[in-house]
């Protein structure tokens, strides 16, 4: 059985070039999504004499208020986002009333490594990146709001809301801006492996013996946490150093695999 | 004297939030272009019925093709850009002819650690974040593309393009597109430190007890390389391992030195 995948359209088809596949699959579109720190949104100018696309480093993650057990991997999901959303697109988000909401493109990528080849053309990098096409509403109902706001904490560290003052008064509720993004459209690229070269240079032993080529995996690295000077807490808890250890591991696993998969 | 600065209008403004700062000085904002593995490149929908703006992942590195020793934290810079250039992209900037060029909007994001405060509303991550209005043209001229790849890949690697098979051939030269973005405005907003706390929630010590607050620090580590199959080199060159060293090193080093900044 295929896996539940984006319609692919001449809005979000994946041009391919060398070892770098387009994947729908909304278990790759969605996990690249939810694994990556901070997410660029993109939406067109409001001014009419400003020609350039507003951009804002946001958190987002996926989610379904309507079937809160869903599995990303499989089923159907909204992105919810959350961090300073600029006057401008709070503009349109609001003026949408009714409406379907501001068009945006959510993109989020994470690197795997550099591809270092025999020329600088096919110097490469392993990546996954994500762009999702939907439109943005701002979460007005409150229960809502909560479940994405709990979904937001714990995808930066899980058990994170309940290991904080837990729920939000009414002022923090009111002055925290979520925005849900209906997805239309998203794709996945990908790009794994080592270098790939010109057929001529990869026949050239005088070449092979003097250009060292592979690749030098990269990952996100957390390290040693640094107690606040207010906390009285003495010790980092555990959700918080079993998180970092994980993650670390993950991290660097997954870009030791990418790096030699497909290599033969 | 005041620092080489873009200009601040409405289309770059900063919002501040919290410890959040906004900063316009060249400095800022082309560290933060060239310290990023990857950058977003996101340009306004061409076909008339596609309400998203495109983003594609991309490489990037400012730089002067007529001053070409010129300091980038100091001085004037256009971006060269890089990467699969989709046909749409492709079709603005060729069309645009002796046109200024196609508006885009250039983001890169470095995270630096996450902030855990006492409520969920006062989490927060370190970063430094650039955003580029400008407009991109296809570089025509073979110098200035000689140029800009060897600008892109030294970025990458610091001489990676001496170590490699260079000058790259006619067909190699061809089949390589680079985009220059002549720069019109741009901003970058920079959060460090501890986290913030509401000032209820900072005097109540049984909570301080029982939440743990302060910074999980991150940065982009660098493993140990994988040699390609094919190569014939045995041990990982010196140009390789000393900026592997130095990278890792620095990551961690500013990661730190953001966490503490400015706490008291």
């Amino acid at each position: 059985m295929a896996s539940p995948a984006y319609e692919k359209t001449p809005v979000n088809t994946v041009k391919r070039l060398g070892k770098e596949r387009g994947n729908y699959d909304y278990k790759n579109v969605h996990s690249i999504v939810n694994s990556s720190p901070v997410v660029h949104v993109s939406f067109n100018p409001i001014a009419a004499d400003d020609p350039f696309p507003a951009v804002l480093p946001m958190l987002g993650v996926t989610g379904s208020f309507t079937s809160q057990d869903a599995d990303p991997a499989t089923s159907e999901q909204d992105l919810y986002i959350h961090g300073y959303v600029g006057s401008r697109l709070m503009k349109q988000s609001s003026a949408s009333g009714d409406d379907q909401g501001t068009p945006v493109t959510v993109a989020a990528t994470l690197m795997d490594g550099l591809v270092l080849a025999l020329t600088p053309n096919h110097h490469s990098c392993n990546y996954r990146s994500a762009v999702v096409f939907g439109y943005a509403s701002l979460v007005t109902d409150e229960a809502e709001k909560l479940y994405a706001l709990e979904l937001i904490t714990n995808n930066m560290i899980p058990n994170l809301w309940a290991n904080c003052r837990v729920p939000p008064n009414k002022t923090e509720m009111t002055s925290t801006t979520i925005l849900r993004v209906k997805i239309s459209l998203a794709s996945a690229k990908i790009r794994s492996g080592g270098p790939s070269e010109d057929r001529h240079d990869a026949k050239d032993e005088a070449l092979r013996k003097r250009v060292w080529t592979g690749v030098v995996p990269s990952w996100t690295q957390w390290g040693e946490p640094i107690p606040a000077k207010a906390t009285l807490v003495e010790e980092v808890p555990e959700h918080v150093e079993s998180w970092r250890a994980l993650a670390n591991r993950d991290g660097r696993v997954g870009a030791y695999e990418a790096a030699v998969e497909k290599e033969k």
